[in-house]
């Protein structure tokens, strides 16, 4: 499987963590990329006029990676794009964090939590897991107050604070299942699950694996992206007389 | 009150139609503008691709837009980029065809059907509806079969095709009242309503008069939108260090 | 637009004030009247049985409004006998506070509060947002525990009040929006509005506003109710026959 | 038990034939007494504004048997004015046809279909079944195009009608069990019953039995109404002063 | 009527104290006969597992049921194997507690809550109340952190804890309506709804009742459970070819 | 990996297809092992008595695969028994087919329609997507009309039928996806998808990919069943005293 990894972010600082993890993350036949956008992009999305801004490149990376990879991973938890890029990913499946995530839960228990970034994300998010139809199953979100920059800045508070958010998601919420939703929450669900004895699912490997699960069942069985009513993508002529698609250079090739 | 109606597509096709269709619609001391997007943008967009990578447009302009405009309306009934315009609007109330159209439906009766394009934008649309809590009102929605731009350039044939479908859902799916469910269906409203002798609401002037109404309650009342939570803006300095928002040459202003 | 505001109860006692509020907030051509109910009426609705016993009075009220008026509102939070007076208002709008708050609510913010008079009105009110399909919308219901009287009666106990609650709903809840529950919790929203720095929508505007609106769109664009299916109206001559519609003295009239 | 039907239309015309019903689908050691209202009320309530027209003789009724029946059926499947008598019922239940058969299918079958008198009740009821939580149980609502004053004048086109959606909703709708979704069309049930094989709930006995079913646990094991929150009723005294529940002669004592 | 309550687990050690509550519960001509389940089943069932070992019991014994008894009663607060059991019950019908509960409480109050065992009760009997329709009916669900066979083991400690729970489901949670959410839990329900002064349904007496009542009516009006579509019962001969039925010797006759 | 597949009936006549089928699916490194239940267990499950009758031989099976096996799948679209095996699989992984089918789909398309056996399997099918919350992207639930052992009977005439149903869902029902509702219905999904051009999702590779995909996040990452609350498993103690585990003989070992 052949597997790119859209760091949707005009940032290459998660670009190398990102790369390790999904190096160990996957298996022995699957080749993994990670891109990131070009400088001037928003460097984190929490804002969705920055999730707008950023939509096209994802569209577009996303639409030269048809063809080329057998999976793409939008790396936001807002599944930022991910409508719009499975549109025209041609074959390609397109995959995102709170869908896989919440899928994944489950089957793992009857209720999770979300750990956020913060209440900024909390309305758009409750939103989406509404979408999916699954805000049933869903015993809390709550924000973590730290921004997505300062996840990774001082792992030690961090570390702290999703300890404390997850001990009360499981202890006041009920939740069986914890989910850290941002994709710069690397690095610290193995301490948390092993400390609190809950599954801790992240953002980061949920969506990669659940690509690289769904990029196998696409070629082995044909389950192949449906291309019918909602899901029809555009017509291949009119993008290239629009010019549409290639007004950034290439940015997943070479 | 100043009203700034955003065809999000590149051409000016619809532009004066809209704006005639506005100045007629408008109250007396309501200014309206309508603008398009430059060429190269895509000309319609039944394609969520297509809405992708005009979502940065609609970004810009409602940026631009907030202090000068009361309201910012978004010319396309999938309601694109509404979420991400909203959050940088400042004190411009920003409206969209399905929102504004589903909620006067429930000022006229007990159901409604959307009338729209084609299959394709059945899914997404219907998604939008049941985000909006109306999906248990919508008797049906009806594709016309009918392109974007097939809409008035055979105005003869459209109306045929409206006739019909607006008269099933009628009859046979029990709507009691008809949106258009597309701004390119602007000129046939009057005539099926005579017609059906059924409220048909169309989605030029829907979103439009709404967006005059919310403007002047804003003003009046203070009613402006909320800056918390998931509303919130981001921050002033951050949007301009990356100079994201200023990278197209302004669009509304002059 | 002449627009008719019905007290649903038997003493003017709001009368004047409302009067006053409603010609600051409307429209230079617009006239609005107000009417209560006569003497012997239940002087508030907090009770399920007292709404009952004044929907009769409402209808008789809009069915001798329409004609007259191009709009009714219904001054009660319970959104009283709205489906009832829908039913013969003939080409006039009917409006009511829930319904015209949840829905101007839905363009300044993700979530909303409602701050109501006390415990009693819970189950309904929560109920009927219910019925709107804005239950996932509502961050909380509040109760101030201060009867419908007691409002005005004492304007700094009822602005501390709301203060405290919208306070808890804003920071415990995570509202972006505060709804005044009632109609009598008039002439306090400006001041939490600007104490709190979010929007506060009251009861008697918003329907207000909201009535003037559509019956500018109603005579614009023939957007008059739906009479079909379960809008349909009773038969004028039935009505005559039984002498229903006539039994009390003409009300607004003269 | 003493139980009382209370049919809210200004017509006596049905009283003869449910006494009749009620006294063979009775339990011995039950009381029951059907009345109707005065003349000059509506004699049928498919309008809404005729629902509204007689809640205040609901209430007045239901609150003068408080005391003296152990349970009230209000006699009309949009379960007029339920919310209301219940509210000073004192320790009486309140049953209503809607509500008692939608419950009792949900002990007999999967799903259930209800036979209306016509498209006008469509969306009203449609509501109330959703209100109640079992819209996800509803195979179809099905208009039989009668009027409600139609079933008795004419029973063998009444029973034809029936026969012919009954089959339909469970032929092609998948019902398994069918409701009879007006409390005129009584006396055809068992006839559908048989030649359908499939239960036939009717809107008469279903509400008279419940009722008689939980006064009897009323009185056993003190499951007398709720009296807190949205359950609590008005002052005793205060009713008194308004002189509003005594403005019109006694209705059913004496 | 004869109606068959199942005690679902392999302990007769609740046998006697329920059918002493069952015979005071009952009408005069109601036969009712309390069984359990062989030693070496499991004596309680707050594991699903459990449960899920016992179903062929309550299998076989609702079989054997059919043409003897009118209503056979599943006595665990999980409904365990109702859909099952109602398959093959012929023309019996079959409670089981929560549901009955349920809708017991739909005529008592706006809300309630629900005193369960433990935590490990509250994610099934959640989705049990959301299946049936009625989740947005319940307050809370709250546990009690005692045993299945605590119970009654310490019924002072019981009755505090209850009273507790209770207190705050109704102080805290708005219940109107209290449900005690497990079969074990029985002889406490009038001394709390003495002292709290709302409705106390206990989860022996109201599906045995719910049982009496449909039993009756079942009889009456012939409204036996529909066997079309998912309600339809295997074929009689075929269970008998395999045995299946058979293996266990007869547990309720003789 | 190590997974076991049940097939939860009393007949190997499918274990050897199945098997063959899952090695073909499966990938190098994993090992299956397909089993069935002993003579004299229905040998289909369309009747839910049928399912109760076996469900402790999934639980037995279950439990004794934990700590053999990584993952175990229960091999029938109804998910017979998967909260009840779920419980004690330890740190298994339990997969069933209708919930993987309808996540695998929300990868693939906007809605999905689910091809099943009869009439039979609609409502508790139906009931089963709804509580995994996605009852809002099912277009259609589509019964054959063919017996579970008549799939592989006569295969022309299944593939026939197959794609009657198939073709009428993608057209009439606007299905972008099609899901097979039995596991017997296997080995025509590639015709199907060949002939139709959506994906065709069958219902033995689905849940059996989506085990291995589990079994290896759960090895990888510790995402093993979370064990609190709901998912808390019975004492083993307990277990062994009561010797309800071990009272079949040891089915899957040896």
């Amino acid at each position: 499987m052949r597997i790119l990894w859209i760091n949707p972010v005009g940032t290459d600082v998660f670009d190398a963590d990102m790369q390790k993890i999904l190096i160990e993350a996957k298996r022995r036949d699957t080749e993994v990329r990670v891109v990131s956008l070009p400088a001037g992009r928003p460097t984190y999305l929490s804002y969705h006029a920055y999730e707008g801004l950023v939509i096209p490149d994802i569209i577009r990376m996303t639409h030269q990676a048809a063809g080329i990879y057998d999976a793409v991973v939008i790396g936001c938890f807002y599944d930022t794009g991910l409508r719009e890029a499975r549109e025209l990913s041609g074959q390609a499946i397109v995959t995102a964090p709170c869908q896989s995530a919440v899928d994944i839960a489950g089957y793992l228990g009857n209720s999770f939590s979300i750990l956020v970034a913060g209440p900024k994300e909390v309305p758009k998010m409750t939103e989406t897991v509404r979408k999916y139809g699954r805000a049933h199953a869903m015993a809390s979100m709550r924000p973590l107050h730290l921004g997505v920059h300062e996840f990774q800045a001082d792992p030690s508070r961090t570390r702290e604070r999703l300890m404390i958010e997850a001990t009360r998601a499981v202890q006041e919420d009920g939740a069986e299942v914890i989910i850290l939703g941002c994709t710069a929450e690397y690095g610290f669900n193995r301490a948390i699950q092993a400390e609190l004895g809950v599954p801790v699912i992240d953002a980061v490997t949920a969506p990669f694996k659940y690509a690289e699960f769904m990029a196998e069942v696409a070629v082995r069985f044909g389950w192949y992206p449906s291309r019918l009513y909602g899901s029809q993508a555009p017509p291949a002529d009119e993008a290239a007389t629009w010019d549409i698609f290639q007004d950034t250079a290439p940015i997943i090739r070479g």
